[in-house]
């Protein structure tokens, strides 16, 4: 697991030395040459590292990168070791000390500062000089007599000097004769914080081991990990009913959008809509002469990917669109969903992109014995796949020079995973911030594939996790596991797919407390709106998860401004989580125990632990539920004979708790959850001006 | 994880397309060529694997390999996976099929029939046959038209007859016209068992997948997995107190040895010892003029690690003593400890194979501030290292042209990791069946690293774990996580080094106990006797573990026919080890819920399960105890309505059990174990000659 270090100037001389002699270097059983045996130390089970360090993991600009591995050497030496890291672009390793754990296991950590990809890995050695100094100490203290230790001593220090420049040479130098002076003198030296800093600065790295891997990372911008999102129908933003809504429509909904706090806003495939087997309204075979189609049945003589739907309005009012989300911080996402209708242009101009039947007809979708005649799938297996994964590449260029830097990615498990790997990388060559959601409800290894081949963020189960069994443990997979490390969750309570039976069940109370879970769970979290806002729970027919009379295949009016909406609710949820840095990241969720399992409580909290949020969200939707909840103190930094106040961000309520069990009570009849920022420093007497 | 399948002859033809084109192929983010998009198949997380594929796993010849992996492709096609295997020497890769179990992992298996190192991979590939047929026969259950879909299958089976042979291609020809017949017989046709199994056959394998490693198995005999040790010291085995025994004398030994039923009798070494700074009795710093000293202190003018104290004899005495040992099946292991006391000829012929200090000594071994004066460690950071290893491997081939083909290694540890990965495999290249049993009572991470670099056995921490939650949760570590595939235990109740307190202050119970724990957690086992069946149990002074008036340090006289004497005890347990192959593995150890922490239960058995021992044991050797113990009934084949059998092994009894849970009672002062065996068969009133 460990190889010679190459950067190491003295290693040519070895080379030349083991070239001199005749005999054949022994190898090991894999045929490895075994040369240099002062190469000792092992190097292993280096974490992060995915698949073998096969695929990178996944960090943001000002993350810390913490680092760990097992390193031990036979024998009983001391050993050092340094985390070697660089940005993309950088020379040279910078390096940083590694300290050790426990049981063999050692750690270090740097920050990550640039936008471009990382590097690291690690190099460990044999260090004479501590060993020898931990000898030194130990005899010392039994009183024996170290004048041949201290000879020994002179030496390495005095070899560690000629490695060294300048001053500290000096001083090395300074110290050698220091230990060669009289015993009762050089011992006290010897042991000097000084001398070992010095050493450890300047030492033998001749027979350093370094890991045989430079273990990769792709940095994102911050908002990777933590964004809003807000999707919707432009096509329904129209202000009378029936009417085809425009980009200009668009904007005009982009304060109330602002207004609630989302950072991101996706549009579904805003592209002209194929006609050929056109869906009617609640995905009918038969289309009637008004419907609008499904706005993912792309394509028609209008155009294709790169061109927009006639009736939203023009690539001008597009970028206007994008322009003003801007203006009120919220960021455009597009859909990218790579099929055709048979009207696409690609279908006529580049046939052999489809699969062709023996009668002369194209391959539509299906999932026996279901037929969706309406759409074409491209035929990733295509001889002329080159020329097609260039046009594919090219959709993606369009739209990022319109200024479109998020792609929410349609089932992207239905095309060649090569070709994720690979346009995903071509595109953040140059534009590294770009950011890909990965639509794919689908077998879990799959899923976490297309998040290992590059895509930023992914969809999760979460949609259809509902119980605080069934979401501790799919939470505790994705952040507790290796999985953290280059799958990012995007949480979404529905979608215009998917209308969850828990919310066509739980009205009102069960929108509010899937919004807590989604927008406290997750990082990056989103809803499909304004369906959710205004709690539209009615689904096509029973046992059904697609919504009745579904805005994907017609046009809908909402009633945005309806009194019983949850866009304050929502606004104050948006609010907390911008407020709150602890809601900015995955990693430190814990889950906490509560004696009513229809309440669910977990924490995160920022890496200082100053901001520490503690969210209880009753997951019974019906009923009123209580019981207590064990909160570890000591991983709050709450002192246990002290009480402390939590303060419920969504109420503003403040309560008085102390101790590690605690009782709670939420209403679902008003608000079904709390948010609780943790407020240490109580005010007591002792507070009070005239105490003295 | 996967690449192209270099094997496969119409990837040259693929190759020339590629270079024929204009473009540059696209790469992955790793700069891996992209071609062939066609390789779809995804083969990851195979297991068993060691650390990346840099170490093979262990297993015996005989044995089943079980191999698994995460296969899965892009989109819902259908995939078919092989296991392709070889022996070493095998010119081909075999295959047999890998069947899906859940959640995209699958699973095949193959049998290790030879002694040498094998190889495994994986290859799967898109199946279009496969994905038709299921597609087809949806839609004829749902009677759709499937005329184009049968063209399709024909053309399909078509390309197939072009790959098979003689009937097989015939066979193929006339399905293919069969399928281009009437729609009502095609299709009865096409569903046909033969035909899946013709296409799976004759698969189309030309973009199948390969997993890029190919991973290794070192093969030992079935020995390796199953021993029992049986360590004597050859000088005390005279029979007259104070006299210095012999080759002789232990030859007379044997019948005892062969008696308690051991198959390994391992001698301490063998070697002339040195009389500089010789250690007197209990390890007195000052030795007497008829102090024998410690074996380990290895070397004097009479010879070194290829020597024989003449006070044992001469090496055809030795040879002697193995070949009498063969004939009551007892293997004689070497215990190999490279180390050198001052008076060893290598000190005067090889100096720069020991650390010079500048005062112009040697250095002696230490642990600051301890000093073994005695001792010179082998500096293997030595220029002159090729020579050394060549001599020390040399000492082993001496040793294994004496017929000996087990070496037991003192202190591994200690000695450069890199030196035993190569000379291991050196030693095995002639002599597969040799085993290497490493003593190294040191961290964790360094034992695993040493079964890893290619011993075949490993001292553990059985000789500490005393508990049932200590043996549970290490046992558990050791049979049941990855470890299981490298580390082979050899369980050790005691040693000439460790008498551990357990012992010293349970008695005769303790011994007991102890030695059934370890011959049946463990399909290797050993003791350090005549002291063990004796129940010695005074250490040096209290809190020691060494033992008193150690055998390391003076001749002991054994009374070996003490009516006290554990032998039978022994013998009947080695006896029911060698009856009962549900003992002869670890990998099927499982530990069951006992109602009392002083009683540990546990149960190994045959793959068939025909075989099936349940042990429990009494851990507190000063009471009886007892206990209910849960039995899980399906596991053990047992039928939940009937009562069965437990045979008990070591006294003869039988018990009527029923139902899951089961009293049990274990008194120290009689027998503190049942070995139960499974009786499934029990008679009943229906099995009577004249029930009917």
């Amino acid at each position: 697991m460990t190889r010679n270090n190459p950067g190491n100037r003295s290693r040519k001389k070895q080379n030349a030395n083991i070239a001199s002699m005749t005999r054949k270097p022994p190898t090991d059983s894999h045929g490895h040459d075994l040369a240099e045996p002062r190469i000792r130390a092992v190097i292993k089970g280096v974490k992060p590292q995915i698949e073998d360090g096969h695929f990178p993991i996944k960090r943001v600009v000002g993350d810390r990168v913490t680092v760990e591995g097992d390193i031990f050497t036979d024998g009983h030496d001391a050993l050092s070791a340094r985390l070697l890291f660089r940005a993309g672009d950088d020379a040279d390793w910078h390096e940083t000390s590694m300290e050790p754990l426990v049981n063999d296991r050692w750690q270090g950590a740097f920050n990550i500062t640039k936008l471009t990809d990382y590097f690291y890995t690690i190099e460990a050695w044999v260090d004479r000089f501590k060993s020898w100094r931990e000898g030194l100490s130990k005899k010392i203290a039994a009183e024996q007599n170290v004048s041949v230790e201290l000879i020994e001593g002179a030496e390495l220090v005095s070899e560690a000097a000629k490695r060294a420049r300048g001053s500290a040479a000096e001083l090395l130098t300074a110290y050698a004769a220091a230990l060669r002076a009289k015993e009762a003198d050089a011992v006290h030296k010897a042991l000097e914080e000084e001398l070992a800093a010095l050493m450890s600065t300047h030492a033998d790295r001749r027979w350093a081991a370094r890991y045989d891997k430079q273990l990769r990372i792709v940095v994102d911008r911050p908002s990777a990990e933590f964004s809003s999102w807000y999707e919707i129908f432009p096509r329904s933003c129209a202000d009378q009913p029936g009417k085809h809504g425009t980009f200009s429509d668009c904007m005009a909904r982009l304060p109330y959008v602002a207004e609630m706090g989302f950072s991101v806003l996706y549009l579904p495939p805003i592209h002209p809509i194929g006609h050929s087997y056109r869906k009617g309204k609640n995905g009918s075979l038969a289309a009637g002469p008004d419907d609008v189609g499904s706005p993912w049945a792309i394509g028609s003589e209008e155009g294709g990917h790169k061109s927009i739907h006639p009736l939203l309005g023009t690539l001008a009012d597009f970028k206007q669109l994008v322009e003003k989300a801007r203006e009120h911080a919220i960021e455009t996402a597009l859909d990218i969903a790579y099929q055709c209708s048979p009207d696409h242009p690609y279908v006529k101009e580049h046939p052999q992109w489809f699969r062709q039947r023996p009668d002369g007809t194209i391959q539509y979708a299906e999932n026996p014995p279901k037929k969706y005649q309406d759409i074409y799938p491209i035929d990733f297996e295509t001889e002329d796949w080159r020329a097609l994964w260039d046009e594919l590449k090219s959709v993606l260029l369009f739209w990022c020079q319109q200024g479109v830097r998020i792609f929410r990615v349609d089932n992207p498990h239905t095309k060649a995973f090569r070709f994720w790997e690979w346009v995903i990388a071509e595109i953040k060559k140059d534009h590294p911030e770009t950011i890909f959601l990965a639509e794919a409800f689908t077998r879990p290894k799959v899923m976490y594939r297309l998040a290992e081949l590059g895509f930023s963020q992914s969809y999760t189960y979460f949609t259809w996790r509902n119980t605080k069994s069934e979401l501790t443990q799919y939470f505790t997979e994705l952040t507790r596991t290796d999985i953290a490390d280059f799958f990012r969750p995007n949480l979404w309570p529905n979608t215009p797919d998917i209308l969850p039976e828990y919310l066509q069940a739980g009205g009102r109370p069960a929108f509010m407390s899937r919004l807590v879970l989604a927008a406290t769970l997750g990082g990056n979290y989103g809803i499909y709106g304004p369906a959710f806002e205004l709690c539209v729970s009615l689904p096509r027919e029973p046992g059904s998860e697609e919504y009745l009379d579904s805005e994907k295949y017609q046009i809908k009016n909402w009633n945005i401004d309806s009194p019983d909406s949850l866009r304050g609710f929502i606004a104050r949820v948006n609010q907390i989580r911008r407020a709150n840095a602890a809601l900015h990241h995955n990693h430190s969720l814990r889950f906490y125990t509560v004696d009513n399992d229809e309440i669910i409580c977990f924490a995160k909290h920022t890496e200082d632990r100053n901001n520490f949020i503690v969210v209880a969200v009753n997951l019974d939707p019906h009923h009123p539920q209580s019981g207590w909840v064990e909160l570890p103190l000591a991983q709050l930094g709450l002192d246990p004979t002290k009480p402390f106040q939590m303060h419920d961000l969504l109420t503003d309520a403040r309560y008085l708790w102390n101790g590690p069990r605690n009782y709670l009570s939420l209403n679902p009849a008003s608000v079904p959850a709390h948010i609780f920022r943790v407020r240490h420093n109580l005010r007591r007497e002792q507070d009070f001006d005239y105490f003295m």
